[in-house]
């Protein structure tokens, strides 16, 4: 056993996978059922629930949940984006020297465990390599540059895959990377994989559209792949997704520094969606948090609140402490937008000719609510929690090596 | 504080109110939130998270958890409907003899506070009066047939409400209830409250239709006079909704009694959706138990298993323990059907005519998710709970006594 941020875990004694289906609601898996034969196989002779993500739901702070099997308050992890007090800049929170606690993986791997890790995005690799000893993390955006060196493997697209990577807004970009998994795993005995995909499919389909339901078909071909090898597979989210579009079809959101500036109230509101990959959400979701002075937050906070669709406006120490954030690394205020509203910093901050077509996207409580599934019985104790209702998608390797029966 | 079911409860210090709104997904106060200035209010200044609700996610199990804090486990409320081996009948699951544990209710009752009930149906009426020491306690259904030795109370009609309570299937009926909350607590300073509507609505109309919109922007009134008489208000829901509707129209029902039949099985198969407002639901829903001879429970299981919709099929001791259900109370078998999937006993057995139009149900784990929100800002322990979704909506009593701040 090991113990990780004060949690135990088995050591795994077959292959584990944990999978994180980035933005996956559990609408998407009914709306693709008749195409998802293995993860209808997963549901009926193995596990499902519905668990509760971190807030804010994004990408970054899921991730890291799950690897750490902690909350951000202990991760550290709190945004795709941030604001770097101390050097005084906006940085995105991808850097290894962001995170205040080890990882299972990086725990599992000190004991000598064979640990493999592939993620779409290349801004998780290096938090998800962070204190790696040897194993395999590669993301799939960056296939085709991996080195033994950095990645602990080589030739990923001819060797192991046989094709180069999709683009990193192509669905099949996420298909590759539960693909290399199976791969992997039918080439070496890993005792313990975690694969991420990405959300772009979400962003733009809603469930039941044919790209998204195609996706899901070819996703679930490599999750029949990961049972067939024997692994234990847990599946879970990051996130839901929500559309976020008026009725004209343009984006539903509020500017939240630009109405403080209306007021005359100078702030910088940090929109910790925020990462390379604008093309999917125009850096428009849920959950912002405002840096502004001490003596504006009262009268910040009650302007805040009055604007249609900022569903709630807490304070630092508030949703610090609801939510398991770092209070350190967010600012005097957090606002929650509702399932309908994202929050912009200013008209100008953003390009929304990328999200011309519509607006899909996350971050607040409306999309924290996420299926877990596993491949396997779980025995009773964890079986009664997942059934309850009581668990978040970071207990995701307690379940894989404490839970199955 | 009192002690009910090894749960702790400080007293009431002024009026407290909770609120069990029938089927009411979240997706409902979405569309509807230009109309409920008074539930968007209590979500902004308020509290508000997600909860999940006993499964089976139907009626009379979720309203005995809430007013005893506790699961069917220890409170015996499994179902609507049932059947009772010691009769060999199968009967409803509204009389107080099938009651295991004190509600919070008669407890507080005992202890001389003032206590007001009032439910829509009257099936619950028997079972929330249980144990109760003087008060109110009365259905909407029969509002004009209420007595001061049955209800605690006496002309309804003339004096609280000033009209005769709507018919069983008007939307009415259940803002009927509501206001004779509100109109009750204005009359008389009652120190706590359970209010519990119907959810024929929700049974008949999708988040967003005209008439589920109008129905909530009548309850919001009501949800708003009770805040401004300084009630504390919670609001959550016994079970969520979906279509269960095939692309024809018609109801997608496997008939699990048949098919069991057909391969030579004899079996009982109760649907404890089951009560007498078949016009909702048609006793269709995506719960149902399997009593059939021990030496075939290993086959039947099989064939359900594989039946298309068949989400999950659980034994006895499995699903009790998993769902915290009386395992003497359900059959050698239980049946969870998915998404979009009911059950069916035989299709003689069922009427549906009443579903012509359509059919939206609940009973499985895909309408376990529900809101709570309160009309107060929480203790910080408990806006952590909320905020980590790791609450039941039985927990309603223990937020509303316990962690408002």
């Amino acid at each position: 056993m090991i113990t990780v941020n004060d949690r135990t875990y088995n050591l795994p004694q077959g292959p584990v996978v944990g999978i994180c289906m980035d933005g996956t609601s559990f609408d998407y898996y009914e709306a693709a059922k008749d195409l998802m034969p293995n993860l209808q196989r997963f549901i009926r002779e193995g596990s499902m629930g519905m668990v509760h993500s971190v807030v804010p739901s994004f990408t970054n702070p899921n991730n890291m949940a799950m690897v750490t099997g902690a909350p951000p308050s202990v991760n550290g992890i709190c945004g795709n984006y941030y604001y770097d007090k101390a050097l005084d800049a906006e940085v995105m929170m991808n850097d290894p020297r962001y995170l205040r606690a080890p990882s299972i993986l990086a725990s599992l791997s000190q004991q000598g465990k064979r640990i493999a890790v592939v993620t779409v995005k290349d801004k998780l690799r290096a938090m998800l390599a962070h204190g790696l000893a040897g194993g395999v993390c590669f993301s799939a955006e960056f296939a085709d540059r991996v080195t033994t060196e950095l990645n602990g493997i080589e030739n990923v697209e001819g060797t192991l895959m046989g094709r180069p990577q999709p683009g990193i807004y192509d669905p099949g970009i996420s298909v590759y990377c539960i693909e290399a998994g199976a791969r992997l795993l039918a080439r070496e005995p890993f005792d313990l994989m975690y694969l991420t995909t990405t959300d772009f499919v979400q962003h733009k389909y809603a469930p039941g559209h044919p790209e998204a339901n195609a996706f899901l078909a070819a996703i679930d071909q490599w999750l029949g792949e990961l049972d067939r090898l024997g692994a234990i597979v847990g599946v879970t989210a990051d996130h839901g997704m929500n559309d976020k579009t008026q009725a004209d079809g343009s984006p539903n959101v509020r500017y939240a520094e630009s109405i403080l500036a209306d007021h005359g109230i100078p702030s910088r509101v940090i929109l910790p969606i925020t990462d390379p990959y604008v093309v999917h959400h125009g850096a428009l979701g849920s959950y912002g948090t405002v840096y502004l002075a001490e003596d504006e937050v009262t009268r910040a906070r009650e302007i805040l609140s009055e604007v249609p669709g900022f569903e709630k406006v807490l304070s630092r120490d508030e949703a610090a402490a609801a939510f398991h954030l770092p209070p350190d690394r967010i600012g005097e205020l957090v606002i929650l937008s509702d399932r309908s509203t994202v929050i912009g910093r200013t008209a100008a901050w953003h390009d929304l000719s990328v999200v011309a077509e519509g607006l899909r996207s996350h971050g607040g409580l409306h999309e924290a609510v996420v299926p877990m599934i596993f491949n396997r019985p779980l025995a009773p104790a964890y079986a009664e929690r997942l059934a309850t209702g009581t668990s978040r998608n970071y207990d995701l390797f307690d379940y894989l090596l404490n839970g199955i029966a």
